[in-house]
């Protein structure tokens, strides 16, 4: 909290009652009395004051608004660390100069399939290859996600690929048989204020993957990083993947103006969805090249050898000859802008 | 899934490869080939079709749309349960006449305070105490909830006021101490598609206050629930807390229109919680009674006796002298729409 | 403006900049120099400032934002008249302990039609005759309305009944024939932001019914009831109709929240219109009574004599049978809240 | 209309009640009768039913849900014309291989510094000059623009610099006067629903283009397009400014996918504003590369010699050097997808 503005009607008693919480705290009270309201300029520290204090000076009697001038996450802040984060994964550096795909299927399906289709997108070009073994499904009644059993194929097409493995957790619970077989750990959009889940995989020594929650700001992501982040894992990438609106010609509406905002406010890698972002495969290409453009630091893409037969997104998914294609088309965006792919 | 609209160029062989889906599913195909588009209609028992299948049907090449009709939640449904479910706990019944009101602080904070706010709202009428030891906060920085010693406290309250207890699970490994202490389970907004929580609960045997989530549609807050109830309990009750919108003069936009939307779609009981609705005291009372006059079955309002100190939340506290004064003035509204408080 | 923040590396030379440009409007500057940011509280009559020399401020080196403690709209405002406005039409109060109903069609279709509507929405209880000559339709190929023969059909409905009259106003250029027939000037949600209507009627003398915009915040809604007030009109009520939102179960979102912030915020009489805020006929009368509960001063309802051949929004017009019933249930809401009907 | 689903317990008259309506409209009806739900499929040319006659249908008892399937704009779908619309401005071609920049000041200050604006952004490689003389604000106290005065000052810099213009209409009263000077007439987001201001345009001779309204579907924007359409000005250009969801880290969500899902709807040329779409100047560049990269035939950028004098948004102007650094940052990425700037 940082600025307080008092009701017009607000008594010199109640204005001395919030000056004295402000110097309990150890802070200072600058009072401008302008001839319409009292605002009271906090100085000192103010970034120690927690929400609770915060709510605590709004509640009290004659104050109208409390005005947060001061960020209220700090290690995942640009102001805290200048330069950009760079995470390390097997060999493949994510927020460097090139941009690394991430390719695979929406889930994990059987041992068949999934290694096919990483074959297909290492051919093509993808660094990482993405896959869920645990799926969260808006209905109890739809494929839930293999499990253990699918993050043993996510390795098995590892092993055979080199393609280091993207997968989603879901439960606290799972966190050690994730740890165990995924090179980087994804927070889906659902789970982004699951806040359990988020210390949980802040005390892992594995690279997360945030993604953003349907209706969250980027103010309230960056605090779903910090959450991670203050518990020692400050190896965090942030997934654009589209916000809720009103529009229903897409699934979602992809807020690429997210990545240079976030480009601004933190230094963590910025990665896009286009995938989910739109939910219509013949969006994804366009979207894509855009995502690049913005200045996005990696993509990850839905790919499905037989997008019809998917258990799930199959709307979404690209086949292999069009994300082929689409890398292709890649690299001459992402030259333009000075990066590569 | 249930009606198929096939895309303008469509060939026969398309066609009949949809159909011929459909018939290994054991379905059976109305062809309506109009001028424009062609349009299957889908005969048959189409509530067993996975989301996966309608997916794979909507991933085909020919296929325009796939537009479903039927409701994609059964258990939750007012078809498959035409009478209102009511729930009982401890003798007080939710979904009868009476309107129960839950009351009491955001979070627990210690013991004194808490036993004072339960007699408070008891005396001035309310049928549950309402309090928090796990807290869902924005930020990694703030009161995060006392845990099980909170739940302690609302056992004593309880002990001594008879309320029973209301209080919130945010983790699936403390559902044994939250079933041991609280009587109601509460699954807080953000927690709405948490979907492994859900079924964790749903293999309880306490009623559950599912809160709809910040962005959730009626849709998939019923496909919530029905995850909870396949999981075999069926005491489910809806609460509207607000959804996120554009607009910043409320902390959340309270949709009273889902009171009478859920009427029709459920049999579960609505309970409204102005307080986060809204998250402004003044506005808590004039939105308590819209929501009982637009069919509420119970309500949910945070009470706390010095709203200035609160932990959490305290901006959008009634006092105790506001909340008795509240329940004198719901009396005449709940009586002019059929109902007693 | 109110609050200038500077961004954290700003010199001393920008600040002096700042200072300089306030000063030179007759305003004071009281710099707060906190460990992390400074800060200016802006000292002087800042409701003078204009959005140009505000958005001048933003956008001058090492201002990092500027914060707008007071309000934009003043005539608007309840600091600028306390005691709410009762607005007179041909003897009735909008504003008053009593709540005025206004009903009828969506769209006038014809003479015999629109009278019998009025006959029995008057044997019912209503106070005004609702009813569009001049639609705003989406698609070029609807209904646009009869113009000027529809408004002489009002006209007739208002002698045989003595109700008075509310109409729609789409066009600056009709504001005399509208003028010459209608009672209430109706600007719908569409033209909420057509400045040059809105300046138009504010040199009209008529009360103007204000239906805020789909997307509009009550701040904006407020800034359009300025325009009217600026030029000299001030009999303006403020109609809520219903946001868009995410939500898809219900055609709007409707805001009854905005009725106690409005409250607090404006002296001008608040209106409800449930039929376009859900946009279905089952939904209105719990809707309505909602509306009361929540404080509203009048209500606008949709009732056709046969809405299946009601030109536009028959879906969400009442029969007036059941326009009838809900007048009845309204009466015991309305005393509930102190108010009648 | 395409499809009609009954209610579940709808009766056999009911049925015929609605089948009797459609034969009355020359349609035919395809009856699925399913286990759950009966289907009627609309079979005939259900273009030609209006709005009104949907409504009607959607009204009757025993109705559930009215699906349309065919899209209710026809001139300005991609299959009433399948090639692209190119637009001839003074020798400037819109909608073909190269890309033209429209830029220069929010609103006509003055002759001096539009001409200085005009010469400079001629310079950088800007196609045409932009700038309004009837600006639409928010509030009734903000400068309204120079109107007819500013109008010549254009005129004056067109003479000067070659460079067509593109200005703002508000007001049909005032057609005359800017098609007398200007190249292209622009609609504001908020009037993008002001139906009479759309017909009105659309006898003109004059290319419009057509901002998106900041809540309006694509859908509806097709559906204005078709207002104007539907009077003979087949030459509209759509306009992405962004759209208003919750997020405030930005002024509107630039929604880029609006560009490809445009591409599939409509043969008209897309345009991208990015300055209103984010509304702050550093990220104007990224997102310009970013609507190129999606697809975008045109850009319309704002640019002020001194932001910081500018008479409204100057938050979100850019410098004529940061504009030139922009304009040959755009070529390559424009060469990337196969155009040209």
């Amino acid at each position: 909290m940082d600025i307080i503005v008092l009701k017009r009607d607000a008594t010199e008693e109640e204005m001395r009652h919030v000056v004295k919480k402000l110097e309990s705290r150890g802070l200072k009270a600058n009072i401008s009395a302008g001839t319409e309201r009292t605002i009271i300029g906090v100085i000192g520290d103010t970034s120690k004051v927690t929400e609770e204090e915060e709510d605590a000076i709004r509640a009290a009697s004659g104050v109208e608004n409390v005005v947060r001038i001061l960020k209220p996450y700090k290690l995942a802040s640009r102001e805290f660390k200048i330069e950009n984060t760079q995470i390390q994964v097997r060999g493949i550096l994510i927020g460097g100069k090139k941009i690394p795909v991430m390719a695979g299927p929406c889930a994990v399906e059987n041992k068949t399939v999934l290694t096919a289709i990483a074959e297909k997108v290492k051919a093509a070009g993808a660094a990482f290859l993405r896959g869920g073994a645990y799926k969260p499904r808006t209905s109890p009644y739809s494929f839930q996600g293999l499990g253990e059993e699918g993050l043993e194929y996510l390795a098995a097409a590892r092993e055979k690929t080199g393609l280091p493995i993207v997968t989603e957790i879901m439960d606290p619970r799972d966190l050690d048989v994730i740890v165990k077989y995924s090179d980087i750990i994804q927070i889906g959009a659902r789970n982004m204020q699951n806040f359990r889940l988020l210390l949980e995989v802040g005390s892992a020594h594995k690279p997360v993957l945030l993604k953003r929650g349907l209706s969250s700001t980027i103010k309230e992501w960056l605090m779903s990083a910090e959450y991670i982040m203050s518990r020692g894992n400050h190896e965090v990438m942030l997934c654009e993947r589209g916000i809720r609106t009103f529009e229903t010609a897409t699934r979602n509406t992809l807020d690429l103006s997210a990545v240079p905002v976030l480009k601004q406010l933190t230094h963590l890698p910025v990665v896009v969805d286009p995938s989910h972002g739109v939910g219509k495969r013949d969006l994804i290409a366009p979207m894509a090249k855009a995502a690049v453009a913005a200045g996005a630091d990696a993509l990850i893409i839905e790919v499905h050898t037989n997008p019809e037969e998917a258990m799930s997104d199959g709307e979404q998914s690209l086949k292999p000859e069009h994300f082929e294609k689409l890398m292709a088309e890649l690299k001459p965006v992402a030259a333009a802008v000075g990066r590569e792919i």
